[in-house]
């Protein structure tokens, strides 16, 4: 059983999937708290949480607080807190925990590694929880906090965490991008980008059961100099040219090394 | 119901999966052939089919000769037909259908569009085959054939087919190079790949219900340089430094226009 108490700062996408996992799992948050009053009242509302609208009043009924803000705002929301040393953590994968210093004896990082939509539900025990902290008693109640709600906690180092981050982007955000430039190009050709979604997922699929590297097939792969030149040739988009041709150099090199 | 009988010529992924899917619906196949022989006996033995040693000997039994072979051995491969006007089609997504010229009146492309491995079955019904065909009746054959295979058969012309192969190998090739790259990258810092699987996943699950340009996150699109410069610095491979940098680029301009 887990009996601190929680309040979570912030009321955007992370917050809000926090704020649903930990009521779902009877896991009490007292507090809610965000320069987005609306948003941050909405949360408090659907969980019986109490809405703070001031920064420094928030913490007065829980164990934890949770930073589930933008990077950029981690430093300034930490300046206005009045901690007494309780526990603070923020959420996110490449900051420092160190900035957290300079408001509680007592910090961490508790990063959910997931992209993140509001209100659009996820299989919360299957997303690794990265836990990060300064002391000993902090990790164990953060990891006792993590395991709670999902299947797979490791303790990590903070440059650790912000190598997997980098990771997370490269997956993440350049392949969402690659959908992208291929969505465009389809459009502009008018082919219907749904054509490629079996393709893209099965894709995925593979990955379960082998290393990339061994999945690894097409032209780039094999040097075949007569499809990528016509490929090149289909292309307009200086940069998606050049797109084009650094991926596919970084291929071969990769797999004829 | 569909009276035709078919020749696959090729022991490949493709020919593999294609002698799978026309076995399981009942469609003929008579013949199999294949400069590997010993794969190409296998596939002809699994769908009880003839197996046929030599190229000049296939067809004879078979109103419509498939070539499931590579890009590069289609033009071989034809030349030594004996097709007496029998449809001919490829399955490749890049080469012209005006290669089998040579061999017959009646030529075309049947392009099934995934990425397949042997022995590993998928659901073939969700796989889009593009049809291209020199004229009706061609085409209607290869039509009525796939729509017994697949419930997304389309009509293309050589050069949309093209830029679909394009696309499918941005969306696959150079994302699962990403994996690749980012698989290598955390192995060398000795952390799990397994802790990205979800985020992979989720990924893919985003573009069903949007335009994936609609999900794009991260660093680059909000131009966060404190993160990007983090995460540059946490780099120490040039080929992953260049990808990077170029990726950021393009997902800032795209987003930023």
């Amino acid at each position: 059983m887990f009996n601190k108490k929680i309040a979570i700062v912030g009321s955007g996408n992370v917050a809000w999937h926090l704020s649903e996992i930990f009521n779902e799992k009877t896991i009490e948050v007292t507090e809610v708290c965000s320069r987005n009053q609306e948003e941050a009242k909405k949360i408090a509302t659907a969980i019986q949480a109490k809405h703070i609208k001031k920064l420094k009043n928030i913490g007065e009924n829980a164990d934890l607080i949770i930073l589930a803000v933008s990077d950029d705002a981690i430093e300034k929301v930490c300046k206005k807190l009045k901690c007494k040393n309780k526990i603070v953590a923020h959420t996110s994968g490449i900051a420092n925990t160190q900035l957290l210093k300079a408001c509680s004896k007592n910090f961490a990082c508790f990063y959910p590694l997931q992209t993140f939509t509001k209100y659009h539900k996820v299989d919360f025990s299957q997303i690794p929880v990265l836990i990060s902290a300064n002391n000993i008693e902090t990790e164990n109640t953060l990891k006792d906090l993590a395991n709670l709600i999902s299947l797979k906690v490791e303790v990590i180092s903070d440059i650790q965490r912000q190598k997997l981050h980098l990771s997370a982007v490269i997956v993440n955000n350049f392949t969402n991008h690659l959908y992208t430039l291929s969505s465009n190009y389809l459009a502009k050709n008018t082919i219907d980008f749904e054509l490629l979604k079996p393709l893209i997922q099965e894709t995925v699929n593979k990955i379960s059961s082998n290393n990339p590297k061994v999945n690894q097939t097409g032209p780039a792969k094999r040097n075949d100099v007569k499809t990528i030149e016509k490929h090149f040739n289909l292309i307009e988009d200086e940069d998606l040219k050049e797109i084009y041709k650094i991926l596919t150099l970084s291929i071969y090199t990769t797999h004829n090394e």
